[in-house]
């Protein structure tokens, strides 16, 4: 059988762009546009030049890729000719192989916003779509509140389509604007274009998530025949976000009816991507990943209850839908206070401890987890600190060094020359294979450095470890988190560090206390046991 | 026209309880189901009894409810009558009027999991619903991997729901468990069931997120024909989570087709408490609010395009598919690097600072916005230091008080009795009025205050600022949130502070610096400005 192809727009960088909190140099633009194009998807809409700054930055330097780059913009004014656009004329200045133009196809929304006649915008549609093809670019018209419209003048939207595209356009898209419609309604309307005459290997679908439904409306969209679909990487957006691809992708990949029909331009291998690609845009954009994300997320494949993690263990299909791996994903099965012993084993399995079942530390480590998690602990984000606590309980945690005491002081004043810095400094008491170490670390914030109280203990800290010194420099700090537990005098603060070292190993610790520099401190010193045991196994 | 029933099943307490990082202790199932009964959902699945000691914690002492109270468990056993069943005895222990049993429907799991025959596990179904019916119970029955089973085995899959039924109880839920259905199909499949004789008023709908359909594959069985719908409020659970009864509650009650041909037990009134509980539930759980949540999200109104933002201010419709105010939420207009004029008056307006269009400080805030913003500050989630940084571009900032050094120490140390206590130590010189004022604060930590530096410092500020003293009492600090932006040698730090005061004012401040303490200390000097302000205003 033969399949038919369904092309893949990713807006991340225009759409996404209107992500409340997200803010796209051109060059982080950049460097999203290559790992896009290491996924295989067809299209990549890079931004609206002339529209800000940094997005003209980025079309005069955009990068070489496989995927056709377009630049967005909107249908011409009215009251002027495509050519004497300026708005336009930038969008077209850009060069891009393709060039997306959205325009109205309400009707209220021509008379009411744009002020002008029902056949202008028609025209304005017309003209501005010939004037992108006579160039020699290809061209799509997104077609806004197109849902909306086809409610309210379903005659006038459909002529909207078909101006567009007579005019030349290869891609009309129907975009729900709004984020109002529901996806059986998306189906139907989408069926009806189709039947209307306009042909679906030419009609796209672009969805918000306003109620919660974009995938669904895209999908909806897909099975009625439109064969493009708009969305963003991990569902970036105005408001609640686009259709999110990386929710999209694997179920078009993966599932009936779409995967046995369809064709995409991506292979198993580039899916397979898919879960690093998506945490590398949260990291370029400074977001925390979420954890439920369909496909991708950290806890997607995570299993908490007792009773589901064994059968997990016997048969990953009864509660895993697909393979992880598919998706570059993994299985997980935390620690909680809900935690089996069964999940206990498999956890310590997972970090290299073999434990018998029955062996009377099962109890003991569950009852110290239940303990520590009660104090405002989390070990399902901070797996080394769990392994540490359980080789405590099994004896197998070694007694590398100990720090008798510590001082931190941070000062703001003025300088001899009347400048206002800040100063901090660490003291640190530690004790080495019987020997007593004293570390001073001073930071003046200068050259860009961190000159935070932590930052300044855990230089201290990795200043003089004696014996163990070695494994110390090969170790960096890549992220804290900081997070206040409990509310009001039962407040404590909890500490979580991610520690790397240069073979690429990465481990993450927990610290609790009502100082937060306690609990960092608590959490510094698990980073460096693990990496002391890691470094000395074997 | 009579409007059928569709009931509102919400299993937060239970289902949600999986969810990765998040613990309920009993108290707080208490005060979520308290909250819940408010909303006007028809039943509370409060948990598991006796499957730990949370949960029986919640049952023994559980809240009245107008809602249902239901009992989760499972079938019984076989090989035991369902009397004589421990784990099932301890589920109608907990004496609730609901009892809702989960058992298998997917030959499969039949035979391989549990290891017993067909007919055996249709007997293990029917005596223990009869058992909790003859109980004088209500009687729920949670077919487990319902489509899958049915799309092995639909015969099979369907005699489970009759005996369930046959025996007695009062729904039957298609639960699809590894969340792998898509929308399309559970549709389908719903009515498939319906037609071979389950009645729609009988049959319920449980759908997992982990295609990112969850919301989608509730509608669409509820457009089956299904009359129950259970969810987790802002869609907790396990993996990816349940269905959000957030999202699907105000598309369920202002949306066509479900608005004019279903009732719940939920008013307009409820519904407007929406975003607020939604709110509350990860104030319990200590959660980050989502922002892109549909609907209750901090951003499931904000508008950051100039166009958008401009159309918005017109015509709300165009860009707001409810009204915002339906579900207890609001409209945002937040700064970023790509606000336009229009937005900058609308979000200063806000504020209560009058500004004509043209007034040449607009261009000036904006392009002092975009320069913090490119050192790490986000004001979207700080309004309060959005509106002193334009107060301080229109002239408008009082000059209360300033801050010529501090000072923060941490100290952890044995004391005198050989115990390992900390110190933190804050000392602070302000100019108020011409004044010179030194105050010192310390902490121990004991008692479970907060003993960190940054609230030491805080407490050093708060103690003498002379004349602003009387509004300085009323404040308190609410929640410190610390993100660090970049890496490596460029990383700064993000302190955003939430402070509230007596009158029930809640606002956020934020500050950054490559030094934690610098970065809390501006967050802190901001917050105490804010509300000098606003106490000092007409």
């Amino acid at each position: 059988m033969t399949r038919q192809r369904l092309y893949l727009y990713d807006t991340t960088l225009r759409d996404g762009q209107q992500t409340q909190g997200v803010q796209f140099s051109a060059a982080e633009k950049a460097e999203i546009a290559r790992t896009l194009d290491t996924l295989g998807v067809d299209y990549i809409e890079g931004g609206w030049p002339g529209a800000n700054p940094t997005d003209s930055d980025f079309f005069a330097d955009a990068p070489a890729t496989r995927a056709t780059m377009t630049a967005f913009g909107m249908t011409k004014r009215a009251g002027r000719s495509a050519a004497n656009d300026d708005v336009l004329a930038a969008v077209l200045d850009a060069r891009t192989p393709a060039v997306c133009l959205v325009g109205k196809t309400h009707d209220y929304h021509v008379t009411e916003a744009l002020g002008i006649g029902l056949d202008e915008n028609l025209s304005c549609i017309a003209e501005s779509v010939a004037h992108v093809v006579a160039q020699g670019r290809e061209a799509l018209f997104d077609a806004e509140h197109f849902f909306d419209g086809y409610a309210a003048n379903p005659e006038y939207a459909l002529s909207c389509l078909q101006a567009a595209l007579e005019a030349g356009a290869r891609w009309v898209v129907l975009c729900d604007t709004n984020g109002g419609t529901l996806p059986a309604r998306v189906g139907e309307i989408t069926r009806a274009v189709i039947a209307a005459g306009i042909p679906g290997e030419r009609l796209g679908i672009h969805a918000h998530d306003d109620t919660g439904n974009a995938v669904a409306c895209s999908l909806a969209a897909i099975e009625a025949g439109a064969r493009q679909v708009q969305g963003t990487l991990n569902g970036l957006g105005e408001r609640c976000g686009n259709a999110s691809l990386t929710s999209l992708i694997p179920t078009l990949l993966l599932k009936e009816p779409f995967c046995s029909t369809l064709a995409t331009g991506m292979d198993a291998k580039a899916l397979a991507s898919l879960t690093r690609i998506s945490r590398r845009l949260d990291e370029i954009l400074n977001r925390v990943p979420l954890r439920a994300a369909p496909y991708v997320g950290a806890s997607a494949f995570a299993h908490k209850a007792g009773l589901h993690a064994s059968a997990i263990l016997k048969a990953p299909q009864t509660y895993e839908h697909v393979d992880p791996a598919t998706i570059g994903n993994e299985r997980v099965i935390p620690m909680s206070n809900q935690a089996g012993q069964s999940n206990l084993r498999a956890r310590l399995a997972g970090a290299g401890i073999q434990v018998a079942a029955g062996d009377p530390a099962l109890p003991r480590i569950l009852s110290v987890v239940k303990q520590r998690e009660d104090q405002g602990y989390a070990y399902d984000s901070a797996q080394a600190s769990f392994e540490l606590l359980a080789r405590a309980e099994l004896g197998a945690l070694p007694d590398f060094f100990e720090v008798e005491r510590y001082r931190v002081t941070v000062e703001r004043r003025l300088n001899a020359m009347g400048r206002r810095i800040s100063v901090s400094e660490a003291v640190v008491v530690a004790l080495v294979g019987g020997q007593r170490v004293l570390s001073v670390s001073e930071s003046h914030g200068e050259n860009g450095e961190d000159a935070g109280p932590v930052h300044a203990l855990w230089r201290a800290l990795a200043k003089d470890l004696g014996p163990w010194q070695g494994s110390i420099d090969q170790m960096a700090l890549a992220d804290f988190r900081v997070r206040i537990i409990g509310a009001g005098t039962d407040a404590v603060t909890r500490v979580t560090i991610d520690s790397i070292d240069r073979s690429g190993a990465a481990w993450s610790t927990v610290g609790v206390s009502p100082n937060i520099v306690d609990a960092s401190f608590e959490a510094l010193i698990d980073a460096i046991r693990w990496k002391l045991i890691h470094d000395n196994a074997t």
